[in-house]
């Protein structure tokens, strides 16, 4: 168990320390969770009350909210504007403290060929293919059984855990984080139909991936038909998404898991995707759209904002009433055009009355 | 081909024999494709009026049904209970009768790191790693080009598929089964956002999965954010499924494939999940709880049952009706209000008439 | 960079060349971003005014749209009936050229099981296990970390990417492509209830797959529980897609990613599926049926055409408004009920007005 002084901490992260800097800290917890040996944060104002129960030496909290507990928590504090931010910054020092070293150099299973680039600094992992020509920068950690294509290119710092696939010509950036299972760059879905029959469309297009992105497990991203698939900066994919040839994802993106994007779609920058989300084909999204969980993007977004669409969850009884109507909302309509109509002819012989 | 006479197979999954014990069966099939040599069954009452077409030599039913269809059958008769539970045993019996054996050993292209403890009577087959301090019980079979991460445990009799990740510090208990591709404790999807751009969360939790666990094809499960992910004894997932990191899923809940179950959801015990649910995080099912393919839970359910929210399908013209309507459902009801209100004020109307 | 003559091209695909035969291609390109070493396609008449502007030596394009364009465009033309299926076929003709050929043989560190049957011509990439009694056909490419299990069966001429796994006595057939991660007869999800815990019913049919099909990056097709689950010839699976077991897929349907099918749907010929459509199990669909993205298949369809079924994306707050309606149709309907009568009595009361 590594500790660390909280005034390193401090000096590291930032944030305004208040009270004893020699506190010895193992890591961070939530308030509930927390030792004697942990700082802790109050990142969600709801949860003040808590703070006068955690066992916790130290707290991560705002000015305000600083001032809103006073006296209830007797331990050091570290003051900022965002703690939740300060959180997950703090518990990247742990961990990177914490973090069992990889020692770099090319495992005598992994298989690389004579035309292949590996930066020293690089590990390269048991059970490994790096095909010809393939290209991975310094510091990279390539664990086992992942598979290198021809002519693919890794930036510095990038860690594939195992298993991951990345196909010829394919590249990634710097300090991305791919995990296992991804596939990246198979060939995108495309052809064209012949009386029936399916002729493919060779897809000769790359995925072009920009720097600090995350990838999750079993997510897979397609290479383009002719032109790319470009994912840039920033952008983060949880598991099980699948993103068709030659979609455009902008920089900050983050997509929960399970999203679906095909192909061609253009998706703007900042924009999230709660999960099991659908975005059609060759439609645009602009920057800062949020579509919630479970909904269907069948046309493009051009303004700004939340957008939903799921069938709401009720007893299987009432779904099955529900459900019925929905398929008749047509004749529902035209029930209240009738109304409306025998309505106006009740009131004209009403007003003709003499 | 194994034949086993009928009196083994009562001996071994129990029931009661009428007929000839010495019966030689090559395995068990339906009523309609069984051979002579076949032991069937009749789980479902409606079709009785088969069981005088069967070939089969042998049939298990329920005592009511052996009454039923009187003299319709020749052969000898099991009678039990649950004879689709029996069925299920004795195609388990058959199985395992037909089961190629696998000699144990660490296959010479395996990767075994030295402070691994792999029991004398587990298979470890070629291309799999296992890093330092990894744990495998007794008889378990880890196919080829699995990864076992360092310091992770599996309990005795498990069986890892070909290329199933387990990683670093995860555990998973006895008796087992984990299918292709399968990927427990990736990095949960944890993250901060600072002024649009996401500060990753270390994933520092586990997952933890109990005993008689079967998981799914390409079925992801994420570690824990500090906690960890918890997935207890006999829990059925199948292919395709998504837990998002810190779920707890109780004992015997059974997933069809494609579910997604995002972070912190707490699952209670004997739950069934249609293909395709999707569950929101941070939220509660109780125990008992059946959600239907294709629906969205999006907050607690506190109350047993069967819950159901899928848009029903149509023919496409008549959907583009009733979704237009869907759209407007406000404006709808807007125009009855107004219904109600004329239609008050012409009652009212007519009553002040003299 | 190869070149091809024009010439050759129509030689090799057809079409009727207009137009010098000597131009010499580099390969296709759409018509903006064609250069002038590039044949480009004009396969939607919407954009012939983009014709004017493209700078491709050649174009294909119809009878019809050749002599709208008249003068406007001055290079070679080949005239076809299908563009869209030309440019595939062009396309296929250039990737052809430009194919890295892959030489025959079993890489070094492959693991091949000594009653395995191996095609002199077929090539068995690094870290590929091919167990006992399996066989691959002629010109078969296997590429790095594959898993072939016992007794399954590859024709000639089919490609598997990299790290796919065919479980045992599985079978596919010739000129197949299979994508990375993609996972071929796992256990289907079949157990009987035992009083709240499940008990396995093995699963022991087969996955048999026709000739020219192509599975997606991280698809699952599981095997059957008795007999076989079987996928016709022609069949496009994008990526990410479940089929359950004993599902029959018809010749030359196609379903783009993330699509998901219960145990024992029968689905007929000439379908596509949109991304992310569900299917129930135990179902039929016929030949000709095409359903929307999102949409789930929840009873048998037996008339071909389109079919729809998602909720409608809406901003959030508004469809917060539609899903509360949508729970309440019951009681709208209710009201609507009571208007009619109302206004019926109304009416009765108005006749009977001397």
């Amino acid at each position: 168990m590594h500790h660390t002084r909280l005034k390193d901490l401090v000096e590291s992260v930032g944030g305004r320390l208040e009270g004893d800097p020699d506190i010895l800290l193992s890591g961070i917890a939530p308030l509930e969770s927390a030792t004697a040996s942990h700082i802790t944060f109050l990142s969600n104002p709801k949860l003040r009350s808590q703070v006068k129960h955690t066992k916790a030496a130290a707290l991560i909290l705002t000015a305000s909210d600083s001032a809103s507990i006073a006296g209830d928590f007797p331990g050091a504090r570290v003051i900022t504007d965002a703690p939740y931010v300060y959180f997950a910054k703090a518990a990247q020092y742990f961990a990177e403290k914490a973090r069992v070293p990889v020692a770099p150099g090319i495992h005598s299973d992994a298989n690389v060929a004579a035309t292949a680039k590996i930066a020293r600094s690089a590990y390269i992992g048991p059970f490994v293919s790096v095909e010809e020509e393939a290209e991975i920068g310094e510091n990279c950690i390539i664990e086992a059984g992942s598979f290198i294509g021809r002519g693919a290119k890794i930036g510095s710092n990038t860690h594939f855990h195992a298993r991951v696939s990345l196909l010829a010509l394919c590249q990634i950036g710097e300090s991305c984080i791919v995990h296992s299972g991804a596939v990246i760059g198979a060939d995108g879905f495309g052809f064209a139909n012949e009386k029936g029959k399916w002729i493919k469309i060779p897809q000769t297009g790359r995925v072009v991936i920009g720097n600090d992105v995350e990838i999750g497990a079993n997510t897979t991203i397609d290479r383009g038909a002719m032109a790319d698939t470009v994912i840039e900066d920033g952008v983060k994919l949880d598991n099980q998404i699948q993103i068709g040839h030659n979609c455009h994802i902008g920089a900050h993106t983050a997509m929960a898991g399970c999203v679906g994007v095909a192909g061609s779609a253009k998706i703007g920058k900042y924009c999230t995707f709660g999960g099991a989300a659908m975005v059609l084909g060759h439609l645009t999204i602009v920057d800062n759209v949020h579509i919630s969980s479970g909904s269907m993007v069948s046309r493009s977004i051009l303004e700004p904002g939340q957008y939903t669409g799921f069938y709401p969850l009720a007893k299987n009884a009432e779904w099955e009433k529900s459900a019925v109507i929905v398929r008749n909302l047509a004749s529902m309509r035209e029930k209240i055009r009738e109304l409306e109509k025998a309505l106006k002819s009740i009131g004209h012989d009403k007003n003709e009355q003499p």
